[in-house]
């Protein structure tokens, strides 16, 4: 398999990709609140969207456009409001909003995605989205600056722009693979996370593009989680314009696991930075379930201990209550004995067990501080019951999570 | 159906029950920290018990007494410490500290409860828990205070005690029933919830208990949220020794519909208490969905809008986000049509509607406020989609839960 090298940039890494932001002042003045991504060439697309049956209007309009066979040249996204329980007028307010971009380019109105997220229940001003879709078409750039302005114009209470790039080589051809994705609250993604946008100049079938997003998803941005709450505006969306030359991916060669071994390392990556910047977390919050009987049972166990409150707020504490990662364990629906599991705490600073065979036992609580103080710890659970193993990406919770969501709208 | 009438007391209230506090220093010194229960008359009992997978020594240890048939005689219960997650030493602490009370009151082993709550992953201090079970034989008195200070002894991060107790009229006979309850972290119950217990004097038939128990504890205590997090330790226990000297209830009669209304009243009671004092609490937060489809959905939908992380911190921060509310609806698993829902913020205050048929109305962000900033806030949410209804209880997010649980067990 070829090597996968990460390069500088995100949206626009990948050839023939443009990016543009603005400051459309959809909610607030003075801020970037817009972001647009556009192909002059015609992409396929691929993308998973939020379970979650109360489904943003964006997200209605994008799921239509790649499920059809319709080629696709861009993303407009605005933060602020996130067009969700906004009726027939939200509807009309994503159709107005490609359509400018469409006029504009001179490309069809159905081959544009929108992206929203924000408060929900509060209707766009479309004038002003207009405006701002006006404003950056006469904008579009493939430098990596914009690409980043970009991923920072998406952001909401994120406090890190979130972008990542890779390059490999395809029968001598160079693929490149980028995008840019947000948090930071409202993430316990089912089916996919909040906002990502990912582009690459591989020439690939659109199917087998759905296959890869769809088995990379469910291990990466699908294994994430800030607050339990899985949003009305998740929205993955990949699209390629096949640029790079290569052979195109027809069939399920090296050349196709290639490019999902690199789309997991971009989704990866993403999806821990989106954890590790959960709103008003200090840390990333792993779990690492091995020996499972099930990867659908590892998948469960490793969610349920870093979506756990009271797991969260231990890790904030910087306290080994192991208990609280057991007890998660417990009420996840996964049946396992008790007796046959260990439990480690890990991080830079070293690893230590806890828990073996349904005892608890004597440790070292200052080693113990020490390990938690670190910037990712990791709680490793080996089920001892199969060969399946499983990741999941939390954060803690902490003071500030709730300084941000008890006035988040106001 | 005769008037069920609320009186003072707890669990001595009924005739024939008796109880005892003590400080043993299981965890901490000078605190209450152990409570007993006793009848001299044998019990038919009925309990339900969590549905984590693990369970704690001393739910597995009441388990097997509860479904057996053998009578009951009381309860003994610790806090500071769960006896959750060990080993075979757990078990044998629950047998040492029940041997202790059968011995000094002559009653059979099996026929006592034990109950633990506090730190998992811990074990217990047996020879402090005996001593304090034999000082507690020696005290064991029927008083209200004694009955008062037994719902202190079993306070973890409670910040108030919570007992109640009420009367009702069968065939002439008076009966009663009372019962205490605990909370307040790790509070997600499924099956039942953190320790309750409650006695009463009816004569009836063990099965039928149970039956009433299993219904009423679906709508009163699995209806409620603090955390999310399904404790390992959730014990609901009701003993009845019959001394009231009614008719024995065999069959679902007038009499069965009396006791299963009574229970229902004190059943609500401690479990709107446990909420609305759930750690860090500053707020009962209600949610009261009507015309479902089915019970399930409203139940389902009930419980996901007052579990929501997101909902809580706005309820919090007194802030009408009502797309947080329908995000959670959303995410709860039962598929719905949001064009067809209607939700309403009310309080003692008043009642505003906030959303009409998935479309946002304009409000008053005043009055919302307001209405917000009551003790009890209700979020009602009209499904036009069948006629069945259900209400979940819950708290606000705030600082204080983190700062609990960021330092619970050091």
């Amino acid at each position: 398999m070829s090597e996968i090298k990460v390069i500088k940039g995100g949206i626009t890494a990948a050839q023939g990709f443009k990016a543009a932001y603005t400051e459309a002042g959809v909610k607030y003045p003075n801020r970037k609140d817009m972001a647009m991504v556009y192909s002059e060439t015609p992409c396929v697309s691929a993308g998973t969207f939020t379970s979650n049956v109360v489904k943003a209007a964006c997200v209605q309009w994008d799921m239509k456009i790649v499920k059809s066979d319709k080629p696709m040249h861009g993303v407009v996204v605005n933060t602020g409001i996130a067009n969700a329980c906004t009726g027939q007028e939200g509807f009309d307010a994503c159709e107005a909003t490609a359509k400018a971009m469409s006029d504009k380019l001179g490309i069809p109105v159905d081959s544009i995605a929108v992206g929203s997220t924000g408060v929900i229940g509060m209707q766009l001003p479309v004038d002003r989205l207009v405006a701002g879709v006006n404003a950056m078409c006469d904008k579009l750039d493939s430098s990596i600056e914009n690409g980043t302005n970009a991923s920072i114009a998406i952001m909401t209470t994120d406090t890190v722009n979130k972008e990542y790039a890779v390059q490999f080589e395809l029968g001598g051809h160079t693929v490149t693979l980028g995008g840019m994705s947000k948090g930071s609250g409202m993430i316990h993604p089912n089916m996919c996370t909040m906002l990502a946008f990912l582009s690459s100049d591989i020439a690939i079938d659109k199917s087998l593009m759905q296959e890869a997003v769809s088995d990379v998803i469910a291990d990466t941005f699908n294994m994430i989680s800030v607050d339990g709450d899985t949003s009305t505006n998740d929205t993955f969306i990949l699209i390629a314009n096949g640029l790079a030359g290569n052979d195109k991916i027809t069939t399920k060669n090296a050349d196709y696991d290639t490019f999902k071994q690199a789309l997991s390392v971009v989704c990866e990556f993403l999806a821990r930075k989106m954890a590790s910047d959960g709103e008003g977390a200090t840390k990333l919050f792993t779990a690492h379930v091995v020996n499972a009987s099930s990867k659908k049972d590892a998948k469960v166990l490793a969610r349920s201990i870093i979506s756990s409150n009271l797991s969260k707020a231990a890790i904030y504490g910087c306290d080994a209550n192991f208990g609280r990662f057991l007890c998660a364990m417990g009420y996840s629906g996964v049946s396992f004995d008790q007796t046959k599991v260990e439990l480690f705490f890990e991080s830079k600073a070293g690893r230590l067990q806890v828990f073996k065979m349904g005892v608890p036992l004597e440790f070292d609580e200052e080693f113990a501080t020490k390990i938690m103080k670190e910037e990712e710890v990791i709680v490793y659970v080996d089920m001892h019951d199969g060969d399946a193993e499983a990741t999941a990406w939390g954060c803690d919770l902490t003071y500030d999570y709730v300084k941000i969501n008890a006035d988040y709208r106001s």
